[in-house]
């Protein structure tokens, strides 16, 4: 098994995939089961889950979603090289509004989870709502939060060390490398280390 | 190593320590370079973190958290099974005010590389915020989000299955067992599966 932080750093935005790599329903309950152990603010658990890993929903999903807000010249994924699954995280409102973190700490599990089985994914948060729960029939009580794209990557996503004041846009290089600046350690941590 | 789902088993939510087992500095910085590597909605990458791993910086930090809401005749942890550490998890508002989900995805990260080390914690939202600013000196464009709570957990928790419409609430046995009831699979999932 893989150390936490070979899972983590392998666990980048993934948002390019072959295709052709299916992923099965069963793989994405999987996924669900890993976030159903975590935890919840007041254990409230107001998190429900819609599931798609069939081309026909995947094709109602796709155009929903934005991606990539700094590619400017890039719409997405080509056919072929789009998310095989989908996991759509939904709020229910009749248990909650208040979900504090909830979302974060589920999908972050059901990701280091993919990347475990050799997947990955890109968490995104850019969607025309009102599309999807049309396309989707999603209950009004619902609220869509974050759809999370799955599939085999088929692109290099590199971290790289961000200087403090730099431009924390990523960017992709001829070859197709995309390129994350991370700020560095010194600058996240503002306590003096004893 | 263990498996995710290990991990994500072992990480339950621990509110009593062997306050005894001290955690450096080091360590609190290793789980910052994890959380360092996660995804950030947009790259922005607004979390920064107040470590403590000292007594005294511990007994200031303390004081100005909420323990357990369900449990209504306990008033947290003794002496000698409180946390080892805390990070504070704060938003850099100068760099964005929405910082989505990244603070649940960090601390899910974080609490999962403690756990791999043989620790445990608990986020802790229940803050006297003001409080806790002033004994840290926390300057005032860092929002207090959460404060994460660690050490050598001195304590056993158990999931438990709920029904649909049971009580959510986690209670603690006469043993001092604490039980945390979890929605079962089939209410999160609201697709059909194919």
């Amino acid at each position: 098994m893989p150390s936490l932080r070979d899972l983590v750093l392998r666990n980048r935005s993934y948002r390019r995939f072959d295709e052709s790599h299916r992923i099965s329903h069963q793989e994405l309950v999987d996924l669900v089961r890993l976030a159903r152990c975590t935890a919840s603010a007041t254990n409230r658990q107001p998190l429900k889950y819609f599931l798609s890993a069939d081309p026909e929903t995947n094709d109602r999903i796709f155009p929903c979603l934005f991606w990539a807000a700094f590619l400017q010249d890039w719409k997405g994924p080509a056919p072929g090289e789009r998310p095989a699954a989908y996991i759509v995280v939904l709020i229910d409102e009749t248990l909650t509004k208040d979900w504090w973190c909830d979302d974060g700490i589920a999908l972050q599990t059901m990701l280091l989870g993919a990347v475990e089985k050799g997947l990955g994914g890109c968490m995104i948060g850019a969607i025309d709502k009102d599309r999807l729960r049309r396309e989707l029939a999603i209950p009004e009580h619902l609220k869509i939060r974050l759809v999370l794209a799955l599939g085999k990557p088929a692109e290099k996503v590199v971290l790289e060390d961000l200087k403090p004041g730099g431009d924390t846009r990523y960017w992709r290089d001829e070859e197709g490398v995309h390129h994350v600046p991370k700020r560095g350690i010194a600058e996240l941590i503002i306590s003096a280390g004893k």
